[in-house]
């Protein structure tokens, strides 16, 4: 972390690489992933637009990369943590995904048109961190140190809900950051918490039973 | 509805293009927008493109009024009815929805494709019905008439809400379309329907109270 990206210091080809990928998170979060060329990547980087063909391929794979990154970013983010009530943690979980979104919106947002307009790969990347952040719900929450336990139990109809509840989530906080209108950041979040065990609670009860429980 | 579209009756400009909408609507129920194309329906009414050429103009200008007819039929089909609590009166609207959607599959998927894909003029049209679906929560269970009353205050949480429920409600019936599992039609509908007063409930009390009411 103490070295720039302008830097001339020798690295690894992979450390390099990594070193890029975090330059180009970062200029995505004000960007969409159409303003974010190799060629703006190359004048942040201080260096040729050949050398970054050379790490990255050609301009998709370039996106790819960087779609990944941030991906990977926003799930190491927004690890709740392993002590706290199931709700606590769910909150502080649900805080750390709204300040992301806040903070990388352009991007964000690109990357939710791009996945959901048909761009099979980013949509595969989009997917694949939406199944990440869904399925931790039900098994980091079913750790068995974690203090309350479980809050959901884990049947096909509440992993409907859950999916449903995340859209619900995305949706919040895309529509808030475009018009906040006299809505709190802590209301927001509020509603965002507590209404996942709400959801759980309309879902008929035999819908509810995981196999093999009383 | 006594005349076929294949057939040559003497009908007004106005009444040929309606008739040629509601084919194209038909259409679109079990193809993709980029799959309707102009020869298609050309074929499919007996008359020449040339002619469809001049109704229409182009073939965006087709999609469009194609894809507002498909948004006028969701909305008219979803009306609930005016009787009944509002609960069995939003049960009765999804239900109407999620049939729409079953019954319309691969063209409403690809509208919702173009929607949030970056398509400024069908996002206009998706985000019009949205806005219809969603007000007439608020406006029709006001109506004084209505046994059981509003079930929902119109605030600016409570807006957000509805508008972060709408897009599970969207999740949840295509989810459960591409993969249903184990979770049947019933069971989808309650959560659809008994989630938007759950909701609801979890707002924060200060957020759910419409200016001048008690």
């Amino acid at each position: 972390m103490s070295q720039t990206t302008t830097g001339r210091t020798r690295l690894s080809p992979e450390e390099r690489r990594e070193q890029l990928l975090d330059l180009g998170v970062r200029l995505l979060a004000t960007r969409s992933l159409d303003e974010l060329s190799i060629d703006l990547l190359a004048e942040e980087a201080g260096i040729s637009r050949g050398l970054l063909y050379h790490y990255f391929g050609n301009k998709h794979a370039f996106h790819e990369a960087v779609v990944r990154r941030a991906a990977d970013d926003l799930i190491a983010k927004t690890t709740p943590p392993v002590e706290g009530g199931p709700v606590e943690r769910l909150l502080i979980s649900l805080a750390a995904y709204l300040d992301y979104v806040v903070e990388n919106h352009e991007g964000y947002l690109s990357l939710v048109k791009a996945a959901a307009g048909g761009n099979e790969t980013l949509r595969e990347i989009y997917e694949d961190s939406r199944s990440a952040l869904n399925g931790r719900i039900f098994r980091e929450d079913a750790q068995p140190g974690a203090e309350g336990g479980q809050i959901i139990p884990d049947t096909p109809t509440t992993r409907l809900v859950v999916r449903g509840w995340s859209a619900m989530v995305e949706e919040l906080v895309l529509s808030w950051i475009d018009e906040p209108g006299e809505v709190t950041r802590e209301q927001l979040l509020e509603v965002m918490a507590a209404s996942l065990p709400a959801l759980v609670e309309v879902v008929p009860a035999a819908a509810r039973q995981e196999p093999g429980s009383a």
